[in-house]
């Protein structure tokens, strides 16, 4: 047997090493356009800012370690150009730019995808620049270390886009970032992304948001006009605008195509064509949680993705059982990861939905070093399941996120998450991990024993003539910052207050992270009351109203120093 | 109602507040036999070193704090001593010393464990002191600082000797660690617990694995005298010979005692009297993973029954779903973590599993930082299930004990953990997670695609006849250390030099971590070898001689510069 496997990263280079230790005697082929196989993507950014300091650890494998540990025939600067399906071979231009045929049992379609480059004015300029391939990353580096930029515009704030950003800023580089929509990192929904937009801007990053690229201007410098008309001046301009599947040669051959373009495979990964299979960033693949077909560019599924093609071609009969889309980024000192669906996606979709906020250490508060981080999770409002989870902080939110994905892959729900028994000790937890707490928070929610309001309903309350808003945070807390228009009782005090409460009002409870107003709640509602609490707290709704005034630096949870350009 | 809690810590405190929470009108009194209510129970190890440097960080709640917030009349310096089922009261000795009777409708026991002080020679010195409440902790920090002492010895290396240990190492004391069993941490197994040895005898820790104490002789410093006949000199000897429940006055109020003499409870927490519920430390439990009753001493348990008892009592039916027994330990530099089953319970119960040993990188081997991590996985040979995971590291190990955690509380299988969306970036993890990674080994075992044999079988294979070993690292690695009668062919040649591998004997293939012995294996199997590879490979097997050689520290993957005074 012969397979050809078409790119030579992830998901090409896993399907590669899998298909010979499953079958030694197979002929495998694999070939792959850049110069180099098998690198770290995602380590391009890092290599950029010199974290990553040498060329030689990007690339895992070379073509020599392909042949001699795997007997895999890895051609680099090799592209492919065609598929003729009915004679089942690749035409493929060659280092030397020659073509040649090259034919096949089984293919296997590995092309990734492509950066974004919209058709704007200007950008064809040799300082405007993306990071998606290792020549990019030694470009863009040499760039850096010859060309000396004092600013730069940074066009995108997804993963790619802050992660330049901040090993440009390492590099001591005044970094302006172009957003068109309201939030960086779309994974995650935009009350969640506040926190990260007042740690770029502490680390003097010029956010901005709900604007767009128009142009680029050369001159001595570059001017980046924008479409609010604003002119940014910059010696660099990178375009981090996302990426698409590369699939024009899988067109052109005919197979099937779906959304955004990608390559439509079954389970097996197996396209339309049933001797030809794709994977990786240009497949099309079932979002595990609503069973929609989806696009997700990501390393984890592409390798994963890799190994079950090659099972697949040797006759195992592994399935894709659909991504989560499970994600992290460091941002500076913070970290943010997402998993399962988002609030933007299940009101896209009509899926229905309820969300919790909660605010945990990351362990237990009396063991030094400890920070909190903020946790949305959404679930089904009938059976509690788990639909995704978003947490923005520092130490240990990682983990958090891979228990969320976990309990997601076994379909659990708010209850499984408050019966978890993880590990705790007072350097790594608390007895009560933050996954637990949101279960425990999400079954009261869903049990009925308390209601919320949200974020961005509290101001509305606040003017109503029905509405009465009670911060029962402490008076030093409440003299430093509240909504407008509550009164302070404090939790300890408002059994003895309670004639002070209106009792034909619709009492909304405040306090710092929703846990002092849970418990007043409870208190009241046992009274009569009519009563609901501000979830998150005045922390998720400061954080916000903060953001949306462009925030001051000063008091913001990254602590740095610098203060913003913008 | 009125509703009597015997016990004011993790349990006992989470019922009070829970039950309050949800009803305003119960009469809640909450009675605690130490001078301290809901207290950092796991923090007093490091409040002894000064890692926590202020006693009042130790107590998260006080009495006043109780009644303020929760209307609880919380009384400390106050004993339950005997319990009338019949006229449902409680004596109580209160601080006065004076006993009164308290009535109850309800009743909940949580009166933990208490320090195991087995009945030897000398142990009532005033330099022999135990570590479990917050007076005991107060006690030994005050010895410390006031008396100095230069050397101590630390009998019992579970987690309350070994953090012990770790925070007297920290204040310049010089320890000796003595303990029966063959290993430090029952949770894992002993050749998992090799490493962590080493790490111990690094950081200059006198290890006595395989003794015992037998007495203390006083004078004007200790004697302790072990059953090797060793005789240790010490200024402070501290007994950590782990906890038993604290049962006397469940049993004498005729309530149904089980394992360990333990409170037999239903899933309810409730136990054989319906109107006395009892949770944490001295409570019966079921192990999630095998149905069977134990008695499991953690934090996190206890904190969810006391939510389960106050629940019932209120009357939400939640439920107790059994405990993995999930725990984990920073000790030095390593982190060690463990969830459901361990190889020694798995055959002291005749329970069917296998199990495969994995060596990963914390995070992506090209972003600085990561550290390798031994990840033990044991599932059940047929299904696949996950029965239990031990992981021994550094950074994120932890992370990976929760998602085995969660696993295992989904009753998922080795397929499963194969499949696991879990979140990547270069600082975080790798494509392909340690926990994907053990998912993608145990699968290939479960499948039959490659056979194992173990650290404790190769000795006795390399000198069997019928045996021929081959280690497939480089020669650089095999000069360095090696199997004796192991042959060396490094996995690139081995296709050139398959000639020399005997086809008539069984092939055993050694690598550093069974990553390239496995692929050597898939090779020689395919070209009709019987072989097997030797699971955790070279680096678990040298890890075990070393330690039972009682290694030299200066190799060690702790790195520490400082020698073992053993």
């Amino acid at each position: 047997m012969k397979v050809v496997i078409i790119g030579g990263v992830a998901g090409g280079a896993s399907a590669a090493a899998r298909l010979r230790r499953l079958d030694e005697s197979a002929e495998i082929v694999m070939l792959e356009r850049t110069g180099f196989v098998s690198y770290a993507n995602c380590g391009l950014p890092y290599y950029v800012g010199g974290v990553i300091d040498e060329k030689r650890k990007l690339t895992l494998q070379t073509p020599a370690s392909f042949a001699s540990r795997f007997n895999v025939d890895a051609r680099v600067n090799s592209e492919a150009v065609r598929i003729d399906r009915v004679n089942k071979t690749v035409a493929v231009r060659g280092p030397d730019g020659e073509e040649y045929l090259e034919s096949y049992d089984k293919l296997v379609l590995a092309p990734g995808a492509k950066a974004v480059r919209p058709d704007l004015p200007g950008l064809d300029d040799p300082r405007v620049l993306s990071l998606r391939t290792v020549e990019d990353a030694f470009d863009m580096r040499d760039f850096i270390t010859e060309r000396r930029p004092g600013k730069a515009v940074v066009c995108g704030a997804g993963y790619i886009g802050l992660e330049v950003a901040e090993n440009l800023v390492g590099m001591g580089v005044e970094v302006s970032m172009v957003q068109r929509p309201d939030q960086v990192l779309p994974p995650i929904d935009r009350e969640m992304a506040a926190d990260v937009h007042l740690c770029l801007r502490a680390h003097g990053v010029d956010l901005r948001l709900s604007d767009a690229l128009e142009s680029v201007e050369a001159g001595d410098s570059l001017t980046v006009v924008l479409r609010s008309g604003a002119r940014l001046e910059a010696d660099l301009v990178v375009v981090a605008l996302g990426v698409a599947p590369d699939t024009a040669l899988a067109g052109e051959a005919g197979l099937n195509l779906g959304v955004k373009g990608s390559i439509v495979v079954d389970d097996r990964m197996r396209t339309s064509d049933p001797d030809i299979y794709a994977v990786g960033d240009a497949v099309q693949v079932r979002n595990f949680v609503t069973g929609e077909p989806a696009n997700i560019a990501l390393a984890g599924p592409a390798n994963k993705q890799g190994r079950i093609a090659a099972d697949n071609i040797a006759g195992i009969g592994s399935r894709f059982d659909g991504s989560l889309g499970s994600s992290v980024i460091k941002v500076f000192d913070m970290t943010v990861a997402a998993t399962g669906i988002n609030e933007k996606q299940a009101r896209a979709l009509g899926i229905p939905y309820n969300k919790v906020y909660t605010y945990s250490a990351s362990h237990a508060s009396y063991y030094p070093g400890g920070r909190n981080m903020s946790v949305k999770t959404l679930f089904d409002p009938t059976t509690g399941r788990v639909l995704g989870a978003q947490i923005v902080g520092y130490e240990g939110v990682e983990k958090r996120a891979d228990v969320f994905a976990t309990a997601i892959h076994g379909r659990m729900t708010v209850r499984d998450l408050a019966e978890l028994d993880l590990t705790y000790a007072p350097p790594f937890s608390s007895a009560k991990d933050p996954v637990n707490y949101a279960g425990f928070v999400a079954c009261n929610v869903i049990d009925g024993r308390v209601r919320q309001c949200f974020w961005d309903e509290v101001d509305g309350m606040a003017g109503r003539e029905g509405c009465f808003l009670v911060d029962v945070r402490g008076p030093a807390e409440f003299e430093a910052g509240r909504i407008e228009g509550s009164v302070n009782i404090p939790l300890d005090d408002i059994r003895g207050r309670i004639g002070e409460i209106p009792r034909d009002k619709k009492v909304v409870l405040i306090c710092h992270s929703a846990l002092r107003s849970y418990i007043a709640c409870r208190i009241l509602e046992q009274k009569g009351y009519d009563c609901c609490h501000l979830a998150g707290g005045y922390r998720l709704y400061a954080s916000v109203m903060r953001d949306s005034a462009s925030g001051s630096p000063s008091d913001h949870p990254c602590g740095a120093k610098r203060r913003s350009t913008g």
